[in-house]
């Protein structure tokens, strides 16, 4: 087609424009704008909206790509020789990540109104999909024997996006943080 | 004075009004109007400003005021029988309660544009305050080897803050949020 590059160009684009918004929302949060994305990925502001229409669907893309990579990393450690060590190492990794996640996530929230949350956008599914990872890698540690066999999913998680929230919202120190998740860890240890 | 009520009935009138502010705040959060309040209290939107000129200045009273109730019940603990008991049952009322607080919290915030957070408003004094009286029940179960040595103040705080927010914004259902807070009391039992 005349004006638009070929099609390698506009996949290396995309990626490139992810990647800045990624950086872009996840450290300025809804206040950071489209332009600078644009600026820090080196396209043109016309070349952001052909791939995106509109801020709001950047900010999903990139959230369902970060979903979607953790959920991943989560997959990958399903053969990891110690459960134990692959879930609380993957744990720990959520939390420590968490600061980032969060800021998307809520630059979201704020241009969708918040009143998607419930429904099923693609960064909701890519989100339960990232559960359903965790709760394998839960799973697993607690048939090794090293997790507490009464602990559920719902606990569980509702115990990491506290950590995750708590470590983000209140910039917690880096061993603060440690000594809480030993604390969160320890009570998971089955005895 | 003409025009004005006696002391006793302006007193009474106060408290009224903080009682039903605390509840349309508590419910409402920011949404919440000055009116609802005069309406609640039974008294005129004019004897709602002669006590408290803003309604940031409401939200504030209402929120050092739950604050310093809460701290009065911490203290009132510190010489329970039963100093591990009382820990963990003052945590989890905090946790319980939290809903209510942290709405009003963020009434506040919104109301001032969160500049004042770190300052030292009345409601940050008052916050500090209970910080101080947990710490002092924290302390008294670790003398009596109810809870373990290794565990301070900040991150245990950082677990209440956490678990708190957990159980008010996700809207846990009671059976979780008891799981949750069984897996965070048995991480901070002495073995």
């Amino acid at each position: 087609m005349p004006g638009r590059p070929p099609r390698a160009d506009a996949q290396a684009n995309r990626q490139r424009i992810l990647d800045a918004a990624e950086h872009v929302f996840g450290t300025g949060g809804k206040a950071a704008s489209t332009e600078e994305v644009a600026r820090l990925a080196g396209v043109g502001i016309a070349t952001v909206f052909r791939h995106f229409p509109t801020k709001a669907a950047l900010v999903e893309s990139v959230l369902v790509r970060r979903f979607d990579r953790l959920r991943a990393h989560a997959d990958a450690l399903l053969d990891a020789d110690d459960p134990g060590a692959a879930f609380f190492g993957f744990f720990g990794h959520l939390v420590a990540d968490a600061a980032t996640k969060i800021a998307i996530g809520e630059a979201l929230h704020d241009l969708t109104g918040g009143g998607d949350t419930e429904g099923d956008t693609e960064a909701v599914q890519a989100s339960l999909g990232l559960r359903r990872s965790f709760g394998a890698l839960l799973e697993r540690a607690q048939r090794a024997g090293a997790v507490r066999d009464d602990a559920e999913l719902p606990e569980v998680y509702a115990l990491l996006v506290a950590t995750s929230r708590a470590a983000s919202q209140a910039g917690l120190d880096d061993d603060v943080r440690a000594r809480m998740l030993a604390i969160v860890f320890d009570g998971l240890t089955r005895r």
